[in-house]
């Protein structure tokens, strides 16, 4: 069996599912995985202990949280140099940035539309955490974008099985990940693409109220409206799954327990290799 | 620091938000975490697997995952025996069952309104499950689900700061999430216990679709009826929250640097030591 | 004309549909009813008022309200032995008990998703009431209860009229609810189904409102959150026809004047002869 | 007991709720009810067919169905001219139809809100008239309607236990509707009026439908028109409750044991006599 | 160039659209505008002011706001009296009244659906004006009646350019309108008639609040009434365009640069000439 | 009275408004207005014929339109240079840009949440450009937007009448504009500002299809997310007036006769002077 570890280092949404992804119904029988954290924080104190995963010797690498262009993240990536390994983050966009990053071998995909959230005692609690979190998971798994990181994921496994290592250099936009949900409805596409730029817009509210606002009032109102145009998104984002619902076109891709990709498409057939 | 361990074994969507809300802003000087999870599997070899944890003398463990009674989880537990730990899980919900882990000194919380997937390779993709987990998450956030958790795990992790251990031991229903979230309006009150409720359900129709059901479009379409209750589920807990902000009557409680717990109930207001 | 008589003690949702859902533009030639009921009471008294129908010499009966197993409904199937009576109600559920009234020569559909509604004065006044009943009612002929009702007693009318008498013996479940509404869209059929279960959640909440709980807040929490369960229900019932209609395939199936079934789908045709 | 008995002739949805609104929970103890009905149909063969409630001497009768002004609802009132009678009936609304029903000695409540059904069998099936009464149920319970008729009628059971019959005569209007909720938010009364008025729009579509129009296509358009702005109704109907649940000031008046009305505001409150 | 005028006397929601309906994308070469108005009055001063347009000598002038039966517009008229012109306003409906405008040569397009705003000061700013006008062009836009128009005037141009003068009388119909968005969905086509027969409603409640109300709670209530109808239609409009979203099936009918009118169905096609 | 002028160059969404938003109901007895327009067309040759206005003397002139950097407008304020003069535009936004702006002597009012349409015949009709007016100016009426400007151009008439001339010179921001309603509820607040930041994201997807994609597809499928995201801002800002609505807190600020400003908040109360 391949085997997969994932470096959590502080939460993306993204982070909730990456590695559930891979195997959705536990049946696969050709990848096992082990994922390794050491919670929200950061630093490069966390940054050390994920190197106990090396121990496992995985054959690729995860490494997954909030901009990789942050000195614990860069920590972990120097712990990892040399093996395979994809970075996904939410940052850094910049070419130069994401340069330096496939500069030193490793694979990234980048996802602007994973955002920041409203970070700040004044405004979050642990349940306003994770229900940003169910937001951004709702776009992020309606629009594409987990299913991108997954297929992508999925490449890079196959590429290796053949002994031709291929790691994604990816910064994600709307468009690029709306293709991957196939969708037959175009407004459906439309209001997924839609759902993306709006869950961008929501990094930028929120790093208004992260590191710029200084006072109680703008803070929270600046979170607060950060994760207002969040669950508006996630709500768009819905309105596309039923639009498709409404045509029967819903594109589902289930894995085999080979592990390869199936495909369906009306709710009630079965799902058939590619 | 006191040391927190959580063991990840297959999923629940609590699973997401465990460990993150006890540091939703990575601020937190009194803890540090460390998470092990061998991804979506849960046999025993996940089960031994999950023994590296150990390694690094966690203080507390948390084993998370669904089902306590199976063997896997069973394996694991076993591992941890002695050592200070909780089972967070959404069964088993019957007497003798908790009883069981009670008595092999366990603390749990069981949670039945964490809803069984429908995990079936004719309905999910790697999408629909992250999907399900959002709106899973959703109706546990805002109906005080995760709140409980979190506060438990805290009030355990203050008992050893004392010296004086003492675990949880709850049988979630819907009125007890709810009374965590200490609603100001009556009527979100009785929508969150509703859409607990809900949750409930789902469980129920998965179970079939997973567990009794064989040919393709009973199990598609118990499956999806499934996750549409789960989906309406969401959006009744949404509405208790809007009733909430109608108000302006939210009940947050972030933590402190220190670990301890504030609460604010306005937007506007500073959170506050209790 | 073939006479059917209803006696209608104590109130269901579908009490408030069965007799107009068999002559719904009020042409059909070959029927003619009268209803009889002493309202929302079903004491052992209001058992003997229905004896009035009698006079009447309806060929068929239908004695409709909650609870079939409860002393009063008991007393007016005594008064209607030996008739061919059908018995509709929201229990009992359990077969023994349903084996009973089987046995006695009735007919029967057990309807667990027309539920109890939250009947606590401390919760309840007519306008509660009736809203409960529109939304029950939302979910019930949308979703196939109402129509499997109708389409079975048409079937034991039509049976009488061929000299072979047939009654249903029927413990409803959602999916058998769905069928009768010929869904063409798969989703449609899947938000129906959830529907149901949903309403038969109700029933669960509500009888701890009704028949457990002691105090003014639980009671009417329970009793606001059974009805918030029924209101979103019907809005997921709702969902389920906008489906159907954004594939312009909504199923109708009117009588013709000679009281046989038509049927139609899409909006701008004729219905047509079965 | 004062008894109290309906003829019910064809169907508006006050039709639904006008018996059991007296007796929500079915405990008053100071009435009692009898209900004769011949179904759906309204000719003056079903109107005679009314007479035999008068054996049970009840002594005020409620004659409750669509037009007054028809010919069968005529008869049915030629019948109870002179025994303490109210006219429940969308119509008819001109001053002198109605001088005419009072100066017979009727009581009347005529209520435009209580609209026509699309009654055209290339549109109504049952399932669909079933549909239609939940939205105009919805309509008229939250905006007052039904409480203005079970309020009326309890102060004619009131009159005459004093002694000193009093018969309402009222043409309802949306803002006379509203004003029996009592509302405590301007603009959940304003919705309420605006989804009366809505109602009354229905009336005038359907119409078209059912008396005016000749081929299916536009028969089929406006009966769907029509039902369309009934759902429409229904859910702005809805938002004015919503509205009033967001402030706890939901108005609800149950009946006591002894039959008098009570009030309560607040969720968690009991009720208290008025 | 053709040379359009437009003289906009008071306001409509259709002021906001008529101009800019004929050149959507600023592209046409083929005709040319001049606005001018003298805001929202519409006494005889600002009648007066009007007759500055002729200087530019329009070959086609439209004379477009409320009640064309009032003093202002028809000192309007009085001023364009034997150059092309059509008046657009909400009324008058009248058969007689709109006699005496085409007995005067001009075109008309009487849209009732355009309705009254709850012109009070009691109830009315600038930003409640504006969002009225939102919602009122919402229904007007998906509906038909802004096609109607703008064909209507197309057609009139088309007609002067064949040297065949034609100028429409035109009272408008929720049914005419929706005619002209060539509906796919019949659904779709019904909420929009529905939609536009609340409008209508919407004017008769909104004139309760302007011309018969005295004092401050009715007006207000009646105003807020009738603006809440007003967004419960713009929400059926927006149904009616997301039904046809789901079937691909939104008509759009750009004009090209030649000012003639092409049309496409599905998103994704390129617009062809008709 | 005092004369302003406005001269309407092609359109933004704030240009349907901004004259109605000074007389909202057309009973100012201190001011007159003149409105000129060449229509959506905003070459120098429309900019040459708003000369036109000049002859009427007006002694503030507004000057309003998109890109107030494009030739078209700059021709214009070429035109106005001298007169007290404001430009309200989508832009530009940069400092220099409006720098030369105010260093020309004009005022400015710069409103990127007023935005960009998705000017493709590929995707917009006539019915599509008036919906998206409606999205647009709903957000722009109830976050503020609209009252801003009205309120601006009323405090420079004031400044104007004290023979003080004070132009504005504003870039809008959410924030700004959200100030202006006055809200009560901070969550409403918060859904406002977050409305207005979609309103921006909208010009950058609009953008897009209007001047970098070339094929149908991509052009067709970002001027429908562009407008889905409009649309989807609608409902976020209609949800915050609900909010505040539910509070009965709406600010309203009517004009008096007299021009001045009046306040009131609950439904039911008279305007005051402030």
């Amino acid at each position: 069996m391949f085997k997969i570890g994932f470096v959590k280092m502080g939460n993306i949404a993204s982070s909730l599912a990456v590695d559930l992804a891979l195997d959705e119904i536990a049946e696969r029988t050709d990848i096992e995985m082990r994922i390794l954290s050491s919670g929200p924080k950061m630093t490069t104190k966390e940054a050390e202990a994920s190197a106990d995963l090396k121990v496992w010797s995985p054959e690729l690498v995860i490494i997954i949280g909030p901009n990789a262009a942050t000195p614990g993240q860069t920590a972990v990536r120097d712990l990892y140099k040399g093996m395979p390994t994809i970075v996904i983050s939410d940052g850094p966009t910049k070419k130069e940035a994401r340069d330096v990053i496939a500069g030193d071998g490793f694979g990234y995909i980048i996802l602007p539309m994973d955002p920041l959230i409203g970070a700040k005692r004044e405004f979050l609690d642990p349940a306003e955490m994770a229900l940003f979190n169910s937001d951004a998971l709702k776009v992020l798994s309606i629009c594409g974008a987990v299913r991108m990181v997954q297929e992508e994921i999925d490449k890079a496994i196959s590429s290796m099985a053949r002994g031709d290592i291929k790691l994604p250099q990816i910064l994600a936009t709307p468009e690029k990940c709306a293709e991957f949900m196939e969708f037959t409805n175009p407004y459906a596409k439309a209001k997924a693409i839609g759902a993306l730029y709006m869950a961008q817009t929501v990094a930028l509210i929120d790093a208004q109220a992260c590191f710029k606002l200084k006072e109680i009032e703008p803070i929270a109102l600046a979170a607060a409206a950060g994760h207002e145009v969040m669950r508006a998104a996630a709500r768009l984002a819905d309105e596309s799954r039923e639009l498709e619902k409404a045509g029967d076109s819903v594109s589902r891709k289930p894995h085999a327990r080979s592990g390869e990709l199936m495909r369906k498409i009306r709710l009630l057939e079965k799902p058939a290799k590619i």
